[in-house]
C-alpha cells in the first residue's frame, strides 16, 4: 500500500501483459521496454509517493499509435498511464494497478502557429520552454510557468499555473482545445480554435486536469499572448505576514494588473540567502512582477510602492534591468532546492492548498504554529495573488516513516483547514494519488456525480486507475 | 415540430400533470399555475422559435423548493425547464415534451459578497443590473453584459458573454462555482470559493453552458472586479470591414487591453442612425471602452488612434466624458431595436457564428454576398476581439413562412462556413433548439461523449429535453 494508504496495489496476470507487449512489439519494435531502469525511470515523479513501475513502457509517436495501445489495453482490461516529463507531484505515474506506462514526449511537434488568432496546436509532449523557444520571433509567449519544464500535456492533465497565474490565468482558461484519445480508442477534438463557444458541453475543461482518468491527451490547442513591451520587477519586505498579504489584497482591488506576486516567508528567504549566497532581510517577502508597456509598469510599480508602503513593506525596489530581473526570479525558482538544502538528500511533499485570499494569513499562520509544535523546518512559498501556497515537508530516506508520520499530520491538518475556509486540498498540482482522501470532504455529494462520469467515459477503469477518482 | 425542424412535440399523459400539479399545490399553492396566459408567458423568449407552453409553471423560492419539485417531476418521468428571465435566444424555454416550468426568477437574494476575495454569491434569479446596482457601493462590478438585463442563472447556463468579453472573459471565465439539483434531486456544489484548483473534474464548467439539461442551477458564485479608475471610449470608421477588423487584430497583437471592441456594419450604421437620430458615416465602424487609470486609458486610446489610423480608420475621436460615453453604448445597445426598425413587428433571427479572428473578415464579407443575393437587409454586429458576430435576420409573422426559409438558408450556410474555418455555430447565445442540427458538424466524435455523459447523468432525460444533446 502506499505511503498515504490511498489504495491497493495489483497487478495484472503476466501472462496478459506478455501477450500484449507482443502484439505491440509489431508496431513498436524497440520503442516498448520491459526493462527494470526503464520502468523504474517512468514511475518518478517530484513527490515522495513509492515507486510502484508499470509492467511496460510505450514510446508512441503519433495519435494513431496511441489509439492503437489504448485499443490493445482496453481488449484485455489493461490500464495506460500517460506520461511526459514526469514532473508531476503527487504520485500520478504510480501503476498501482500495473499496465502500461504510455510516454508521449516523443510527441514533441509544434503543429501550428495561428500569430493572428494568437494561438498554438503543440503535441503533449513539447515542454513548456520548447514551446517559447519555438515562438520566440513571432513576438507571442505562452505564460504559464509551473516551475518545471513540464510538457504541455501534463500541464493541461493536472491544471497546472505556477508564478503568473494571477495576470494570465492557470492552464484550465489557456487550454482552447484538445485532442484526447478515449478509454475504447476513439479520437474526438473537445472543441474548435474560436475563442468563445456556447456550443454543448465543455469537454475541453472536463479533460482539462482529470490526470488521463478519462482519456489521452494527444493535442493541445493553447491561447498565446504577446510578449509585453516592458517587464519592471520589485522586492519589498515586511514586518509582519499580515502586511504582505494585505498590500496583495489591496493591490488587487485596486486593479494593479500584476503579473506575479510571489510570497516567501522568513525561513524561505532564510533558506534562499543561504542557499543563493543572497543577503536579504530575513521577513516575509514579496517577489512582484510587471508587465505593459514602458509608462505601464512604472505607474503599476510606483503605485505598488505606495501599497507596500501602507501595509508596513520596506526598502520597496523596482527595476526594469533584465539581468537584475532574472536573477530575482532565478532566486525565486531556486525555492525548492534551497528548501532541500536545508537538509541534503530529502524528497519535498510539497503542501498545496489555496484558500479565498481573505482567509490566507490565517491559513498560513495557524500553520507555522503547527509546523513549530512538529520541530521541523519547513520553509512556505505562495502565489499569494490567488490564495494558494506551498509548505516544503522534508522527507528524508533515513527517517522516511517517522518525517512521513509528522509531515502528513500537518498537511492532514492544513488541507482540512483550507476546506473549512472554502478552500481546495489542491490549487496546482493535482489529486493524483496524494490527495484522493480528502476529495469526499471538499466535494460532498458532488464527489459521486465525478465518480459518474469516470464510470461513464472509462467504463473498464483502465485509464490512470487510482488516480483522483476512486471506483 | 418547431420550424427548424429540430425535434417531434410531445407531451405527458395528463392524468400524469393532475397528479403532479396537485402534490406540487401542497407545498406551492398558487404559486403554481397551469393559466395559458402564464404558460405562453414563460415559454416566450428573445427568439423566433415556436411558442410551446409547459403544462404548469411553478414559482420556486428555495433549494429546497427545487429540489421538492425536481423529485416529484423525476418520480413521474415529467420535464422541468428553468426559466429565469426569458431573455435566452434560441427557443430554450419552448416545452417540447410538455412539463414543469420551473421559476426561479423569485430565487433573486444576493446571498453574500466577499470584498476581499472579490466574489459574490447570488441565486439564479438575480439579474445583472440588480446585482451591479447592489454592488455600487463596494467599488466592485460584475463586467459581463449580454445586451438583455438577464438572470444570472440563465447567463450561467447559456455561457453568455457579450460586449466586454474580450477584456473580462465569458460566463465560462466569470463562474467560479455553482449550486446544483441534479436531475434526481441531489444537491451538489459544483467548487468552492478558490480561485484555482485541481482538485477533481470541473464540474462547474461542465454546468456552465448546459442549458438545464443537466440539473438546475440555484446558487452562482460570480468573481467580480473593481470598477476601473478611468474609463474612455471612441467611436472610429474604417472605409473598408477589413481594415477595421485588421486594426482590431494589430491592437491586440500589441497588447493594448481593450475592454469592449464591437464593431458595426454599413448597414448596422445607417439602421442607427435612422433608429437614434445620429449622423454617423455611413461605414464600418469600430465602438471602443478602455478602462484603467487615467494615464492608462489615455495612453491605450492613444495608442489604439494610432492603429486604427495605420488601417485607413479616420476621424478617431475618444473621450472620457460619462455623459458621451453613455450615449454611444445607449446607441451600440439600441442595435437590435434600430434592426428591427427596419421592418416594424418583425421578430429578430439572430445568428451567432464565432470563427478564429484572423478567418472574420472573410466570414462577414461571405455572408454580406449571401444576404445581398437574397434581396433582403439585415445588419451585421460583432464582438469582433472575440471572432463572434450577430447577422439580424428579420422575420414578420405576415411573411413568416417565407422569412424563415430565406433566414434559415443563410443562417445554415454561415454555420457551415463558420465551422469550415474552424468556428462554432454558437459564440453566446448557446444551442437550445436551433442549433442542434449543426453540433454533430461541429463536434464529431465528441458529440457522442457529450450524449454519454447527457445519459450519465439525466437517465431519464427530463431536465429540458430536446435542447442541446438530442437523445
Amino acid at each position: 500500500m502506499p505511503a498515504d494508504g490511498s489504495e491497493a496495489i495489483s497487478r495484472p496476470d503476466e501472462s496478459v501483459i506478455q501477450d500484449l507487449v507482443e502484439e505491440l512489439q509489431k508496431t513498436f519494435g524497440d520503442r516498448i521496454s520491459t526493462a527494470l531502469p526503464t520502468r523504474e525511470f517512468h514511475a518518478r515523479d517530484f513527490s515522495f509517493h513509492e515507486l510502484v513501475p508499470a509492467d511496460a513502457v510505450v514510446m508512441a509517436r503519433s495519435t494513431e499509435e496511441v489509439v492503437e495501445v489504448v485499443k490493445a489495453c482496453a481488449k484485455r482490461n489493461i490500464p495506460i498511464i500517460p506520461f511526459g516529463t514526469g514532473t508531476s507531484a503527487e504520485g500520478h505515474l504510480a501503476a498501482l494497478h500495473g499496465g502500461i506506462c504510455l510516454d508521449v514526449s516523443e510527441m514533441n511537434n509544434v503543429l501550428e502557429v495561428n500569430a493572428e488568432d494568437m494561438d498554438v496546436t503543440v503535441e503533449p509532449g513539447v515542454t513548456r520552454k520548447q514551446l517559447n523557444e519555438y515562438l520566440r520571433d513571432t513576438g507571442l509567449f505562452f505564460p504559464i510557468d509551473p516551475g518545471a519544464d513540464a510538457s504541455i500535456g501534463g500541464m493541461a492533465s493536472t491544471r497546472a499555473s505556477g508564478t503568473n497565474a494571477v495576470r494570465y490565468g492557470t492552464m484550465r482558461e489557456n487550454v482552447l482545445s484538445l485532442e484526447v484519445v478515449t478509454s475504447d480508442g476513439r479520437v474526438i477534438r473537445t472543441a474548435r480554435r474560436a475563442r468563445k463557444s456556447s456550443s454543448g458541453y465543455d469537454l475541453t475543461k472536463l479533460f482539462v486536469g482529470s490526470e488521463g482518468t478519462l482519456g489521452i491527451v494527444t493535442k493541445v490547442t493553447l491561447k498565446l499572448f504577446g510578449i509585453p513591451e516592458a517587464i519592471s520587477s520589485a522586492v519589498v519586505s515586511f514586518d509582519t505576514l499580515k502586511g504582505a498579504v494585505d498590500a496583495v489584497i489591496a493591490s488587487i482591488q485596486w486593479g494593479i494588473p500584476m503579473a506575479r506576486i510571489e510570497l516567501l516567508d522568513d525561513v524561505q528567504m532564510d533558506a534562499l540567502n543561504k542557499y543563493s549566497n543572497l543577503d536579504y532581510p530575513v521577513q516575509p517577502t514579496l517577489f512582484l512582477e510587471f508587465h505593459g508597456t514602458d509608462a505601464g509598469v512604472k505607474e503599476q510599480a510606483e503605485r505598488m510602492g505606495e501599497v507596500c508602503e501602507e501595509y508596513g513593506g520596506g526598502n520597496f525596489s523596482w527595476t526594469s534591468d533584465a539581468e537584475e530581473r532574472d536573477k530575482l526570479w532565478a532566486a525565486r525558482h531556486d525555492a525548492a532546492y534551497a528548501c532541500i538544502a536545508l537538509r541534503p538528500g530529502c524528497a519535498v511533499m510539497a503542501t498545496d492548498v489555496c484558500v479565498p485570499v481573505s482567509r490566507l494569513v490565517e491559513c498560513i499562520l495557524e500553520t507555522k504554529k503547527d509546523i513549530e509544535e512538529a520541530g521541523i523546518i519547513a520553509p512556505i512559498v505562495g502565489h499569494v495573488g490567488d490564495g494558494n501556497f506551498h509548505v516544503g515537508l522534508l522527507i528524508h530516506p533515513d527517517t522516511r516513516e517517522e518525517d512521513l508520520r509528522v509531515c502528513i499530520k500537518i498537511n492532514e491538518k492544513l488541507v482540512e483547514r483550507a476546506i473549512a475556509m472554502d478552500g481546495t486540498c489542491t490549487g496546482e498540482h493535482g489529486v493524483g494519488q496524494g490527495k484522493i482522501k480528502y476529495l469526499k470532504a471538499e466535494h460532498g455529494e458532488a464527489l459521486d456525480v465525478m465518480r459518474t462520469i469516470k464510470v461513464a467515459l472509462d467504463p473498464q477503469n483502465i485509464m490512470n486507475p487510482g488516480k483522483m477518482i476512486k471506483i
